[in-house]
């Protein structure tokens, strides 16, 4: 499939290295290439900056949100929860008609410093104010709730043995993501119902933030016991 | 132990169970004594009166609030979160000085209806609103993510392999919890640091809700698998 993942961060990253990996025809989309390609440090969690990623994977094409989504059948929005909006309206009406987006973004809210809040919580959510605002995709929220290494390879844990979630309000859209996630190596996708289920995925990320200091490291998933 | 279980709802009743049932001297605290004795009809959840709970656990005192929490060395906060800081307040501060409390209740906000909202999130937490209304306590936030049969009884889901959580500001409170909760059958209690973290725990409840719509059963859990 012609994917393009919107966000040049770890997220973004790990899901182009994945999709690519699996054989799709992967662009990663960014406000400004000029400026993407010219980063030279790394980013603030010390990963190398985009062009060293990029030097990697010469088969991953650097475009504008605008032409990556316009040349993509499936898209990825992995920018930051504060700016997904923004980006979104970047990559132009017409070039998402119709398509599906599968949102990792979480809304979280650093202008308080580390753990960061939330901007959006409980009456509403990020992937329904994404999906408010741009009626013309079909959002699926998914893979908000682990680590980026993780959400593109589950494997390296427990064998893939933990659970993700989806939710969004068209049955099809959620049938392609689940498709996609079970090729990464997910072996329990769970449909939680419409779109506002992303309140409750969204409002994870306190509780995962906890157990990543209390465990001292991101490397672990919720399993669904049932 | 000498434990008060505040609240005669079903939290409160398998919690008080299960204490019996492993040698503790229970008391179940209640509002108005004479009421809950006089109840007939089933709750809104379709459970039976607490006089039918009572009469096939002969050996569980109840008692007002205060009765129930002087008489005890360890309370248990089964109230429902709306209503849990008059609880207390009605429990006298002199009955719960330098008691340890395992608080449960979560602050479900049903003002518009079914799935609630949170009256307080992200910022705050009930259990940390709990402990700055009573400092004389030591607040441990636990068992508030799971069903209320697992809570008291978690062997009876794959021979309790699953997680539950506490997180307080008492490092010997926390330890005595601990082992009240491995008691019950909880293998994997997970210590999430202080009271704050109770932010994270309280903020499941909306996932946890859509789950039990998903999977249309409340016998599940969460397991951290790392």
């Amino acid at each position: 499939m012609k994917i393009a993942v919107l966000g040049t961060g770890t997220v973004g990253q790990a899901l182009a290295s994945r999709l690519a990996e699996l054989g799709h025809e992967v662009s990663v989309g960014t406000r400004d290439v000029t400026g993407t390609m010219a980063r030279t440090a790394p980013d603030a969690m010390g990963n190398p900056p985009y062009p060293a990623w990029a030097a990697a994977h010469p088969g991953v094409r650097l475009a504008t949100f605008a032409d990556a989504a316009a040349g993509a059948e499936l898209l990825v929005n992995a920018t930051s929860g504060g700016v997904s909006i923004a980006a979104l309206a970047a990559a132009r009406t017409e070039n998402l008609a119709g398509k599906v987006l599968i949102d990792i973004a979480n809304p979280l809210d650093f202008s308080r410093g580390f753990p960061p809040g939330l901007f959006v919580k409980d009456t509403d959510s990020l992937g329904e104010q994404i999906q408010t605002a741009h009626p013309e995709l079909k959002v699926i929220k998914a893979l908000n709730t682990l680590t980026a290494a993780l959400m593109a390879s589950p494997a390296q844990l427990a064998g893939g043995q933990h659970s993700v979630f989806v939710c969004g309000n068209d049955p099809g859209a959620k049938k392609t993501v689940t498709g996609l996630l079970e090729s990464f190596g997910h072996t329990d996708v769970i449909d939680l119902g419409d779109i506002s289920a992303a309140r409750g995925t969204e409002m994870l990320m306190p509780l995962w933030l906890r157990l990543m200091g209390a465990l001292n490291t991101p490397m672990f998933n919720f399993k669904i016991v049932r």
